[in-house]
Protein backbone atom coordinates (compact mmCIF):
# COMPACT_ATOMS: atom_id res chain seq x y z
CA UNK A 1 0.00 0.00 0.00
CA UNK A 2 1.78 3.34 -1.15
CA UNK A 3 2.83 5.86 2.58
CA UNK A 4 0.70 8.88 2.24
CA UNK A 5 3.47 10.34 4.17
CA UNK A 6 5.95 11.74 1.79
CA UNK A 7 9.63 12.14 2.49
CA UNK A 8 11.90 14.38 0.30
CA UNK A 9 15.42 14.30 0.98
CA UNK A 10 17.76 15.24 -1.25
CA UNK A 11 21.38 13.67 -1.31
CA UNK A 12 24.41 15.80 0.31
CA UNK A 13 21.81 17.93 1.94
CA UNK A 14 21.17 18.46 5.74
CA UNK A 15 17.36 19.40 5.52
CA UNK A 16 14.19 16.83 4.43
CA UNK A 17 10.56 18.07 3.89
CA UNK A 18 7.55 16.02 4.49
CA UNK A 19 4.67 16.16 2.91
CA UNK A 20 1.39 14.57 3.98
CA UNK A 21 -2.27 15.48 3.04
CA UNK A 22 -5.08 14.80 5.49
CA UNK A 23 -9.07 14.06 5.39
CA UNK A 24 -9.02 16.39 8.52
CA UNK A 25 -10.12 20.09 8.29
CA UNK A 26 -7.67 22.77 9.39
CA UNK A 27 -8.06 23.40 12.40
CA UNK A 28 -9.02 19.54 13.55
CA UNK A 29 -5.39 19.11 12.16
CA UNK A 30 -3.83 21.71 13.39
CA UNK A 31 -5.28 20.53 17.03
CA UNK A 32 -3.73 17.38 16.54
CA UNK A 33 -0.36 19.16 17.17
CA UNK A 34 -1.30 21.59 19.93
CA UNK A 35 -3.38 19.32 22.16
CA UNK A 36 -1.64 17.57 24.55
CA UNK A 37 -4.42 14.54 24.87
CA UNK A 38 -4.68 13.99 21.44
CA UNK A 39 -0.22 14.44 20.93
CA UNK A 40 -0.80 11.79 22.97
CA UNK A 41 -2.73 9.01 21.41
CA UNK A 42 -1.29 9.73 17.87
CA UNK A 43 2.39 9.36 19.18
CA UNK A 44 2.25 6.84 21.77
CA UNK A 45 3.76 9.07 24.31
CA UNK A 46 3.61 11.00 27.57
CA UNK A 47 3.08 14.87 27.42
CA UNK A 48 5.33 15.85 30.29
CA UNK A 49 5.33 19.94 28.81
CA UNK A 50 3.26 21.58 26.36
CA UNK A 51 3.19 25.01 26.40
CA UNK A 52 1.73 26.21 22.80
CA UNK A 53 2.98 29.63 22.51
CA UNK A 54 5.78 31.63 21.01
CA UNK A 55 8.81 30.96 23.32
CA UNK A 56 6.98 27.60 25.02
CA UNK A 57 8.64 24.62 25.67
CA UNK A 58 7.56 21.14 25.25
CA UNK A 59 8.69 17.68 26.64
CA UNK A 60 7.61 14.07 25.66
CA UNK A 61 9.04 10.61 27.69
CA UNK A 62 6.94 6.86 26.53
CA UNK A 63 7.60 4.37 29.03
CA UNK A 64 7.42 0.32 28.02
CA UNK A 65 5.43 -1.74 30.36
CA UNK A 66 7.92 -2.13 33.10
CA UNK A 67 7.73 1.89 33.43
CA UNK A 68 11.66 1.84 31.82
CA UNK A 69 11.79 5.08 29.71
CA UNK A 70 12.11 4.56 25.85
CA UNK A 71 11.70 7.75 24.25
CA UNK A 72 12.41 10.81 25.25
CA UNK A 73 12.40 14.27 23.31
CA UNK A 74 12.23 17.68 24.13
CA UNK A 75 12.41 21.53 22.38
CA UNK A 76 10.91 24.54 22.36
CA UNK A 77 8.41 26.43 20.23
CA UNK A 78 10.46 29.65 18.15
CA UNK A 79 7.03 30.84 16.44
CA UNK A 80 3.44 28.91 17.38
CA UNK A 81 0.78 30.55 14.92
CA UNK A 82 -2.31 28.18 14.90
CA UNK A 83 -3.66 27.08 11.99
CA UNK A 84 -1.00 28.10 10.17
CA UNK A 85 2.19 27.57 11.08
CA UNK A 86 4.67 26.15 13.89
CA UNK A 87 8.76 26.88 14.21
CA UNK A 88 10.80 24.53 16.99
CA UNK A 89 13.32 22.49 17.96
CA UNK A 90 13.15 18.98 18.69
CA UNK A 91 15.73 17.12 20.77
CA UNK A 92 15.81 12.74 20.99
CA UNK A 93 17.66 12.54 24.18
CA UNK A 94 20.47 9.82 24.50
CA UNK A 95 20.45 9.82 20.34
CA UNK A 96 23.74 9.71 18.32
CA UNK A 97 22.47 13.11 16.30
CA UNK A 98 21.71 16.31 18.60
CA UNK A 99 18.63 18.73 17.66
CA UNK A 100 17.22 20.07 14.67
CA UNK A 101 14.87 22.88 13.81
CA UNK A 102 11.61 21.97 12.12
CA UNK A 103 9.34 23.95 10.19
CA UNK A 104 5.86 22.78 10.34
CA UNK A 105 2.97 24.29 7.70
CA UNK A 106 -0.41 24.21 7.98
CA UNK A 107 -2.49 24.54 5.33
CA UNK A 108 -6.15 24.26 4.04
CA UNK A 109 -6.41 22.60 0.74
CA UNK A 110 -10.71 22.09 1.26
CA UNK A 111 -13.48 22.49 3.94
CA UNK A 112 -12.59 18.58 4.87
CA UNK A 113 -9.09 18.12 4.08
CA UNK A 114 -5.97 19.92 4.70
CA UNK A 115 -1.66 19.74 4.01
CA UNK A 116 1.03 19.43 6.44
CA UNK A 117 4.74 20.75 5.47
CA UNK A 118 7.75 19.40 7.56
CA UNK A 119 10.80 21.50 6.59
CA UNK A 120 13.03 19.65 8.69
CA UNK A 121 16.99 21.07 9.34
CA UNK A 122 19.61 19.03 11.10
CA UNK A 123 23.17 19.91 13.04
CA UNK A 124 24.48 18.36 9.66
CA UNK A 125 24.43 16.12 6.88
CA UNK A 126 25.90 13.17 8.73
CA UNK A 127 22.62 13.65 11.43
CA UNK A 128 20.20 13.76 8.98
CA UNK A 129 21.59 10.15 7.36
CA UNK A 130 21.96 8.79 10.74
CA UNK A 131 17.92 9.39 11.20
CA UNK A 132 17.22 8.06 7.68
CA UNK A 133 18.96 4.80 8.31
CA UNK A 134 16.10 4.76 10.60
CA UNK A 135 12.46 3.75 9.91
CA UNK A 136 11.61 6.88 9.64
CA UNK A 137 9.30 7.18 6.32
CA UNK A 138 7.17 4.37 7.40
CA UNK A 139 7.09 5.58 11.37
CA UNK A 140 6.26 9.25 10.74
CA UNK A 141 3.57 7.62 8.03
CA UNK A 142 2.19 5.26 10.67
CA UNK A 143 2.23 7.88 13.17
CA UNK A 144 0.10 10.22 10.64
CA UNK A 145 -2.25 7.40 9.85
CA UNK A 146 -3.13 7.02 13.78
CA UNK A 147 -3.40 10.87 13.79
CA UNK A 148 -6.31 11.02 11.24
CA UNK A 149 -7.87 7.67 12.85
CA UNK A 150 -7.60 9.43 16.32
CA UNK A 151 -9.19 12.55 15.29
CA UNK A 152 -11.70 11.39 13.37
CA UNK A 153 -12.74 9.41 16.39
CA UNK A 154 -12.90 12.34 18.74
CA UNK B 1 44.61 44.78 10.77
CA UNK B 2 43.69 41.11 10.90
CA UNK B 3 40.23 39.91 11.95
CA UNK B 4 40.55 38.19 15.20
CA UNK B 5 36.85 36.64 14.72
CA UNK B 6 36.94 34.00 11.07
CA UNK B 7 34.18 32.89 9.57
CA UNK B 8 34.08 29.94 7.93
CA UNK B 9 31.12 28.94 4.96
CA UNK B 10 31.50 26.17 2.54
CA UNK B 11 30.40 26.67 -0.79
CA UNK B 12 26.93 25.13 -0.93
CA UNK B 13 25.90 24.62 2.03
CA UNK B 14 23.32 26.37 4.47
CA UNK B 15 25.64 26.38 7.34
CA UNK B 16 29.14 27.59 8.77
CA UNK B 17 31.22 28.35 11.81
CA UNK B 18 32.37 31.36 13.48
CA UNK B 19 35.48 31.07 15.55
CA UNK B 20 37.11 33.41 18.00
CA UNK B 21 40.01 33.27 20.93
CA UNK B 22 39.45 35.70 23.38
CA UNK B 23 41.72 37.33 26.06
CA UNK B 24 39.48 36.71 28.65
CA UNK B 25 38.69 33.77 30.96
CA UNK B 26 35.82 31.34 30.07
CA UNK B 27 33.71 32.36 33.00
CA UNK B 28 34.04 35.86 31.38
CA UNK B 29 33.30 35.02 28.15
CA UNK B 30 29.93 32.90 28.93
CA UNK B 31 29.10 35.86 31.03
CA UNK B 32 28.75 38.23 27.89
CA UNK B 33 26.78 36.14 26.84
CA UNK B 34 24.36 35.46 29.62
CA UNK B 35 23.56 38.24 31.31
CA UNK B 36 21.76 41.50 29.99
CA UNK B 37 23.80 44.26 30.81
CA UNK B 38 26.64 43.11 29.58
CA UNK B 39 24.68 41.82 26.21
CA UNK B 40 23.67 45.38 26.42
CA UNK B 41 26.94 46.71 26.18
CA UNK B 42 28.85 45.36 23.67
CA UNK B 43 25.90 44.50 20.94
CA UNK B 44 24.78 48.06 21.46
CA UNK B 45 20.96 46.94 21.88
CA UNK B 46 18.44 46.38 24.56
CA UNK B 47 17.54 43.69 25.85
CA UNK B 48 14.12 43.08 26.48
CA UNK B 49 14.09 39.87 27.47
CA UNK B 50 16.72 36.89 28.63
CA UNK B 51 15.94 33.63 30.46
CA UNK B 52 18.86 32.27 30.62
CA UNK B 53 18.01 28.58 30.75
CA UNK B 54 16.95 25.51 29.01
CA UNK B 55 13.80 26.75 27.25
CA UNK B 56 13.76 30.51 28.37
CA UNK B 57 13.15 32.66 25.62
CA UNK B 58 15.25 35.95 24.84
CA UNK B 59 13.93 39.41 22.65
CA UNK B 60 16.73 42.40 22.51
CA UNK B 61 15.52 45.40 20.45
CA UNK B 62 17.37 48.85 19.69
CA UNK B 63 16.37 52.62 18.73
CA UNK B 64 18.01 55.03 17.03
CA UNK B 65 17.72 58.35 18.12
CA UNK B 66 14.72 59.09 17.42
CA UNK B 67 13.26 56.24 18.93
CA UNK B 68 12.91 54.79 15.62
CA UNK B 69 13.35 50.66 16.16
CA UNK B 70 15.91 49.82 13.93
CA UNK B 71 17.01 46.25 14.78
CA UNK B 72 14.42 43.72 16.78
CA UNK B 73 15.57 40.12 16.94
CA UNK B 74 14.20 37.18 19.32
CA UNK B 75 14.66 33.36 19.78
CA UNK B 76 14.42 30.74 22.73
CA UNK B 77 17.08 28.63 24.37
CA UNK B 78 17.21 24.94 23.57
CA UNK B 79 19.96 24.26 26.05
CA UNK B 80 22.03 26.25 28.24
CA UNK B 81 24.42 25.21 30.00
CA UNK B 82 26.59 27.92 31.68
CA UNK B 83 30.75 27.78 30.86
CA UNK B 84 29.74 24.82 28.10
CA UNK B 85 26.92 25.26 25.63
CA UNK B 86 24.40 27.57 24.57
CA UNK B 87 22.18 26.02 21.67
CA UNK B 88 19.15 28.80 20.68
CA UNK B 89 17.31 29.62 17.79
CA UNK B 90 18.15 33.47 16.29
CA UNK B 91 15.76 35.40 14.29
CA UNK B 92 16.13 39.17 12.80
CA UNK B 93 12.79 40.73 12.63
CA UNK B 94 11.74 42.21 9.47
CA UNK B 95 14.51 40.42 7.72
CA UNK B 96 14.24 38.11 4.20
CA UNK B 97 15.45 35.30 5.89
CA UNK B 98 14.07 32.89 8.29
CA UNK B 99 15.56 31.97 11.76
CA UNK B 100 18.41 29.73 12.23
CA UNK B 101 19.66 27.03 14.89
CA UNK B 102 22.70 28.17 16.70
CA UNK B 103 25.50 26.26 18.70
CA UNK B 104 27.56 28.04 20.81
CA UNK B 105 30.21 25.98 22.22
CA UNK B 106 32.55 27.68 24.74
CA UNK B 107 36.09 26.28 25.86
CA UNK B 108 38.93 27.15 28.29
CA UNK B 109 42.54 27.34 26.51
CA UNK B 110 44.55 28.87 29.59
CA UNK B 111 43.41 30.50 32.59
CA UNK B 112 43.03 33.81 30.74
CA UNK B 113 41.95 33.28 27.04
CA UNK B 114 39.06 31.00 25.91
CA UNK B 115 37.17 29.72 22.81
CA UNK B 116 34.13 30.35 21.01
CA UNK B 117 32.74 28.12 18.07
CA UNK B 118 29.60 29.18 16.60
CA UNK B 119 27.94 26.58 14.33
CA UNK B 120 24.71 28.35 12.50
CA UNK B 121 22.35 26.45 10.62
CA UNK B 122 20.18 28.01 8.37
CA UNK B 123 16.88 27.49 6.72
CA UNK B 124 18.54 26.99 3.50
CA UNK B 125 21.92 27.80 1.59
CA UNK B 126 19.93 30.84 0.08
CA UNK B 127 19.22 32.36 3.74
CA UNK B 128 22.69 32.06 4.28
CA UNK B 129 24.21 33.51 1.40
CA UNK B 130 21.90 36.52 1.57
CA UNK B 131 23.18 37.09 5.56
CA UNK B 132 26.74 36.95 3.86
CA UNK B 133 26.36 39.32 1.39
CA UNK B 134 25.84 41.81 4.59
CA UNK B 135 28.63 43.49 5.96
CA UNK B 136 28.36 40.10 8.62
CA UNK B 137 32.40 38.75 9.05
CA UNK B 138 33.20 42.83 10.24
CA UNK B 139 30.34 43.31 12.18
CA UNK B 140 30.60 40.20 13.84
CA UNK B 141 34.88 40.71 14.54
CA UNK B 142 33.93 44.33 15.66
CA UNK B 143 30.99 43.44 18.08
CA UNK B 144 33.37 40.55 19.59
CA UNK B 145 36.51 43.26 19.65
CA UNK B 146 33.76 45.16 22.00
CA UNK B 147 32.78 42.44 24.03
CA UNK B 148 36.33 41.78 24.81
CA UNK B 149 37.16 45.34 25.92
CA UNK B 150 33.56 45.88 27.81
CA UNK B 151 34.09 42.84 30.20
CA UNK B 152 38.14 43.63 30.75
CA UNK B 153 36.97 47.29 32.06
CA UNK B 154 33.88 45.55 34.34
Amino acid sequence: MERKTKVNAEAGKQDLVITREFDLPLELLFKAHATPEIIAQWMGTQVLKLEGKKHGGWQFETKDGQGNVVFKANGVFHEFIPNQQIIRTFEMENAPFGPQLEFLKFEKLTDDTSKLTMHVVYRSGEDRDQVLKMPFEYGINMAHDRLQEVVRNL
